[in-house]
């Protein structure tokens, strides 16, 4: 069985999680909490020497991290991942667009608000910086999903999902969801789509 | 015949520019500057709504950002992306640990000694943070090239193209390189690879 390890309150850690329950396919959720450091022991770094979750490990025990190449891994040959060489390639683009443009300032606001240890780092500066940067990347979706239903084209695909993962709490993060309608209503079409799973969900053999 | 849109000075850019001409496949180059702002105009923007280059525009006009989309795009079915499931996906790790763990802060800190535009951002503070920041990345490709000599394993790919378009400029941008021999070695070893161009390479038509 594969197993997933991972913090199970991390949006970047519920992505693969999100897949494997849509996909109906069972896996191990090994926790590890990038907050209080277990992420850094040199145990977990000679699995991941990035010191990153998730961190996918296959039944022969090969490994594989990032978050988006794992979903990429996992969807092959499934209706999440489009065969087709261009609608591939924006599945791509969008996957780095959240790695680049919108994780980097969504996710970490909400860390910065969500979990204690990091409150000295949300300096006034830095949340503005956070918000507008955050903000610019939430208006590149209202664009693309007020043109398509999905955020690479007409059918949901893995992109949805990682974009999925941080995007439901950037309000909790402090961003005017009442400015990106398209989003709000892309939200609600992933969490109808089928075989859904809130972000805490964590599969029996847990 | 395929465009990339680019700044020639951009590590970036010249990604997609470095494989075309690895694949010995003609382009035209058009230059846009984002650093004073070409990627900011209205008609740029109706093009990539992220503001980003490089962007890549197919004989038909679909469009195509992300670097590290647009080299997967172009590497399919070449030596440079390999067909194995497993092989595949550690390329793709690589191409998410290149734009989230490396290019943020030895492409940044790179810019901002670079370009005068940017010197004002140059905090003693953030200099310090990108170098902290740049050394862990380079110290995890260290780890890797001390035991492959291919960020992805035996073989060159698309991910060591992508980690070689900001690592050639790390002495640069004032990381220590004698702490990171098997990184300084790799260097090597991708200028020796078939058809290496530097980069600020331009094809004829450009």
């Amino acid at each position: 069985m594969l197993t997933i390890y991972g913090m199970h309150d991390s949006g970047n850690c519920y992505k693969p999680r999100l897949l494997m329950a849509k996909l109906g396919r069972p896996f191990r959720h090994v926790e590890v909490n990038s907050v209080s450091g277990e992420t850094r022991t040199a145990e977990y770094l000679a699995k991941n020497p990035n010191g990153k979750v998730p961190l996918l490990e296959l039944e022969d025990g090969r490994l594989l991290a990032e978050s988006n190449a794992i979903l990429l891994y996992l969807a092959e040959g499934t209706r999440l991942l489009p065969g087709d060489a261009y609608d591939r390639a924006l599945v791509h683009q969008w996957l780095f667009f959240e790695q680049y443009s919108h994780e980097p300032y969504i996710a970490v606001r909400r860390a910065l608000i969500k979990y204690p240890e990091r409150a000295a780092q949300a300096t006034p500066q830095r949340m503005e910086f956070l918000l507008e940067a955050g903000s610019n990347a939430l208006q590149v979706m209202e664009n693309q999903l007020s043109r398509t239903p999905f955020i690479a084209g007409d059918r949901m695909s893995i992109a949805d999902i990682a974009l999925f993962a941080y995007t439901q709490d950037a309000g909790f993060a402090g961003y005017d969801m009442s400015r990106f309608p398209a989003v709000a209503a892309w939200l609600e079409r992933v969490r109808g789509d089928e075989g859904h799973v809130p972000l805490h969900w964590l599969p029996l053999s847990a």
